[in-house]
Order: structure tokens, then sequence, then C-alpha cells
């Protein structure tokens, strides 16, 4: 078993915290002094050693995973020169590990996700890799929380054979987000999952399908391939890249491959995108407030999230109810959890006003 | 004519600007470099020269004010060892002002509201000081604006034959804070107005009501005066004013005095009690933030007051209507306007808390 693990977003939606340099990621977002990054390799530790882990991310992030994951061989990070989308990403990581073992089966895992119950993700990821061993792009259906409209679904067909004791199913279609209405039909239908860009596959099935369906990314590959038989290939990536098609790996790949399976997750998923989801996972006190750091003197303050860099400073609050609350030194956020969607909104309007310290 | 300026209030409910140690009449809340208690003594400089304006106030503020106001003479800074409220403060002042000018009319003025016609301001001051040597005691009726609740208001009864030129009116009556209803029967009579604490009259005419209906004050002011007749009054204070009634001059006296009128004042006047009614008097964006310091960048944010110690701190908010976001570093307050009044219920809070420093 392979591990590839996708650590090249930003995620903007948790501004003021998550910036460029220090995406959320990699930042103790969650638990104190550890990061989701790091979270994501601790959790895979039972089903993949150390050295069989990829790391997928800007170049830039090269030195600061490093000083995250001391156990991960150097040669193990794969620095993009710019993000192509997951497909690229993907199959960058699948040429290396098919070089490896040409029979490999790898999880690609978004490094930003949190999971509550590891111990049922471990035994998703265990039965999703029996599946692919027959041959299934396998992708982690979330079992729903509610009519999300911020996720993309995945309907599931027949049951699969049981293979080694995993459940599964074929999939019957992937679903763009969906509006409201369609969401709550798909909850009630009960066959519905939230796609969580979790997939498990064998490297050489996906790359079979990359070079059926994405002929361009599959001739950079190759290029890349050959110099990786060579030696080094980082000057190989740097000339291909700029010209590889932007393009995720469900609509590039997944939507339109054969053989395509799905196993459900029932296991605390969060993807953590917005203030808002975050909170949802964290404990909270008996308001319903969630206090990630700072001196919070609440009145009437019902359901909101308050962090603070500075664990003394006070944010007395009255007559808030689900709000956001979050101050970095060098920026305030404030408004609805309602409106956490749009605080990437406000990254953009600094953007535009050349503020790049604060992005 | 003689000024005395009421500068012993907190302010608490624009907490967390104003402190103990620099209570909002001591701030540059409302223009920068300027403190308000400056303001007061400023707009009053064409009827007062500088050495017949006194300033009463905890003792603790003398260094504070000194350093404000660098022209008052060093002894006309009265010292209280303690609050006891406006009449024990006005009494204090009269008996210095009728020990200077047996016939002297003093104008007693808060330091904390602010005015913004000032010419209207001190023409209303002229025409009540006509009136104060006629024997009156005089009080300026604001005009008011709305049926606020959080105002005495003051009834007005026949028009007084015109001295020296100033509109004038006996006093009907003064009425406590009233109800939503009754505060808009008040508005639609056109016969009341806001009572905004601000009084013109003799010394010796304030003296012979206080004692007549607080002889336990008057008692404590006579000996006071007897001190200043052989010098220093100081510790004759410190001994009498423990002992001295905890009352207001409207409750004390102005609502039981004979002889007293009212002149309107229509000059775009606030006592600034709240982060709310402080925004209301200050110049507003399109959108109707009204932003004291900092950077703010607004996404669908309306009628909203921000305030950041750092002026180049991003404030970023969305979807924000009437809400109050006030940064002094050591603490963050976040309200919605309508609950401005509740500021000082944080301040309990933290006084319970025992935490001192932010008090």
């Amino acid at each position: 078993m392979y591990a590839v693990i996708l650590a090249g977003g930003i995620g903007t939606r948790l501004w003021p915290r998550s910036r460029q340099a220090t995406p959320k990621q990699m930042l103790d977002l969650i638990r104190p002094g550890t990061t989701m990054l790091q979270d994501t390799c601790e959790r895979i530790r039972p089903l993949v050693p150390p050295e069989q882990v990829y790391i997928v991310a800007a170049e830039f992030y090269r030195a600061l995973v490093h000083e995250q994951l001391l156990d991960m061989p150097p040669r193990n990070f794969l620095g993009e020169p710019s993000g192509r989308g997951t497909a690229p990403a993907i199959g960058l990581a699948a040429i290396h590990i098919r070089q490896n073992d040409p029979d490999a089966v790898m999880m690609v895992l978004p490094a930003d996700h949190i999971v509550q119950d590891v111990e049922a993700y471990q035994r998703a990821l265990a039965a999703a890799a029996a599946h692919a061993r027959a041959g299934y792009l396998v992708t982690l259906g979330i079992q729903p929380r509610g009519p999300e409209t911020g996720y993309g679904y995945i309907e599931r067909g027949r049951l699969l054979p049981r293979a080694d004791g995993g459940v599964a199913y074929r999939v019957a279609r992937f679903v763009e987000k969906p509006d409201r209405p369609t969401a709550e039909r798909f909850l009630a239908s009960g066959r519905f999952y939230w796609n969580g860009g979790i997939f498990v596959c064998r490297a050489r099935d996906m790359l079979a399908e990359i070079e059926r369906l994405l002929p361009e990314l599959a001739r950079a590959l190759a290029e890349v391939e050959t110099a990786l038989a060579s030696g080094d290939a980082k000057e190989t990536i740097a000339r291909v890249w700029p010209g590889v098609p932007n393009i995720t790996i469900d609509y590039g790949v997944m939507e339109r491959a054969e053989h395509v399976a799905v196993v459900p997750l029932d296991a605390g998923w969060s993807d953590v995108g917005t203030w808002s989801s975050l909170s949802e996972v964290l404990p909270s006190d008996a308001a319903g407030n969630v206090v990630l750091q700072g001196d919070h003197v609440a009145l009437e303050t019902f359901g909101t999230v308050v962090y603070s860099h500075r664990p003394e400073r006070v944010i007395a609050t009255i007559g808030l109810h689900d709000f956001v609350i979050v101050d970095t030194g060098d920026a305030l956020l404030i408004c609805p959890k309602e409106r956490a969607q749009d605080v990437k909104k406000v990254v953009d309007i600094l953007k535009q006003h050349g503020r790049s310290a604060l992005l």
C-alpha cells in the first residue's frame, strides 16, 4: 500500500488564519501542536509505512512539509511548479509509485480533512484497497449529514461481491454540487454519498485511465517517467507542467472511468472548508460556543466560534448568534456563520488591493 | 460668567476604550488629538476666561486634567475624594465661585457631551445666563430627535419675558426616563425637551436652594467654605465628603426648586453615552459605516462602527447590519448597536472576575 497526500490547497475560506505561506493543512487549527497534514499521515500509519507516503504540493511548500513530516524521505515530496488541479498531481504520484511496484495500490488523501473515528476510516480504506486490487477505482462515499449544497454527490449502484470483507457498490453516477431541493431528494433516497475526494486504486489502473481519457496529461507524465528512470525528473516537470491541462480527478477521470466503486465512510469526516464547518466538529460549551483561543466574555452569545492569536485577550460579545470571530493580530474577521463561504471574497478584495502580506 | 465642568464620569458604556484611568471625556474619541474635556472648554472660551473655569472630578484625575488643560490655574481643579453625585459637585464649585464674586453666574457643563453647532450652543448659554441674572435656575432643554427612553425629559410651561433677547420658558415639570409610549406622546406634544444636564444660574441662587432642599449638604459645604476663607480646604473636603448625601442636582434641587426655567437648545447635542449614539454624530460612508480607525474591508456591511487601536489592522466584516466593533489591543468588543447599552454588563463581569487591568 502506498499513500498520496494532496497538500496543495490554500484554504482561502479559513482566512485570516489560513495564508499562502501557511495554508490550513499546515496549521494546528484543530489540535494545538499538530497540523492537519501531520494528522493525515498519523491516521494511515498502520496501513502505510512512511517511506511509501508521497506528498504532492507546490514546490514552494517543500521546506515546510519536511519540517512537519520528519520521517518522510525527502524524495517523497513531489513539488509542482504550479497547481494544475488534482488529476496531474495524482498522475505524477502514480508514475513514482508504479516505478517502485507495478502492482502497487495507492490511497489518495487530501491533507486538509479531519476524521473523528479513525478506526472506521482505516477499515474503509482497507476495504477500498481490497476492491482496488480487483481492478476498481474506488472512491470513499461520505455518509451525508444533511442536504449540503457545497459538496459533489455520488450515487451508488449495485452491491459488489465482498472482497476481503468490505462493503462496496458500483458508482451509478457522480453529481456536481446540487441545488437545495435536489440535495434533499438525494438525502431522502438513502443512495447518495458526499464526494470527499478520497480515492483508492492501483497506480497502473489510474494511469491507464489517464492515458485513455486525458492523453495530453498522459504524454507529459510519460516524459516525466522517462526522466525519472534516468535520475532526477525535477527539470522535466518544470518544463512540461505549464502545458499540462488544469483538471480535477473527478471531472477528468472518475466521472468517465470504467470500474468505479464506492465504499461508504461514516467516521465523522469533515473537510473543514469554512470556519462554520470547522466549528461543527469541535467541542462546544453549554451555549454552543467554540473558543479556539482567547478569553471569551459572552453575554447572550450562542453558537459562535472565537479565535484570538493572543490567549489572554478579552473578546467580549453581546447578543451574537452563530457568528465567526477570528483575530490574527494583523487581521480580524467577523461574519455570521451563514456567510462563512464568502470569506474568499474578502481574500479576493485584499488581492485586488495588493495586500500581499495578508494573503 | 463662570463655568463648572463636571468631569467625574467613567463612561462605562464606551468600554473598552473608556477606562477608569482614561474615561471617555479624557479621550480623543471624536476628534483625533482633542479630548471631549478640551472641546468642552474650547466651546465656552468666548464666554468665560480660563481662570473662571472650574473642573470638578475625582482627585485621582488631577494630573490628567492639568495635562489636558494647560491654561487652567491649578487651584481651579476641585478634586473630590469620591463621587457623590452632581449636587455636591456643583455645590462645591458654587462656594468657590461665590467667594470670588457674590453675584457670579455659573454655567454647569458635563465634560462628556458633544455639540455640533457651537454658535447656537453659545447663544443658548448666553440667553440662559440672562435669565439666570433675573434669578432663575435655568436648564438647557435639548430639542428631542426621537422618542428616546434613555433621557429624562423637561416639560415647558409659559413663555418668560425675553431677557436680553433669549427665548425661555418656565419649567412645568421634570420627568424621569419615560417608557416608549410616553416618550412618543412627549415628542408629539412639542412641549418636551431632553434633559442634557446643562444648567446656568447664579452661584448664590443655587446655594440658597441647596440650603433649603438639601440642608445636610449645605452644612458640609459651609464647613468647606469656612476652611476656604482661611486658605486650603482640601483636608476639610476629605473629612466631610464621605458623609455628604449622594444625590443628583436634578433630583435634589432642580425638580423641587422655585423659579426654574428652560432655554431650548437645538445644536446637534449628544451625550455620546454609547457606541451607538457616538456613531450617530460622526460622519459615515455611503453604507452608513463609521470607521473611527482601522482598515475596514466591508462586504455587505451597513451602519457599523469600527475602531481598531492599530490603524493598519484589517477588520473584515461580511453581512453585518448596525454593529459595534471596538478593538483596543487588550480587549475586543462586538455587539449589535441595539445592545450598546449592555456594554456596562460586560464591565460588571470583568469587575466580578477581578480583571482590574481591563476596567
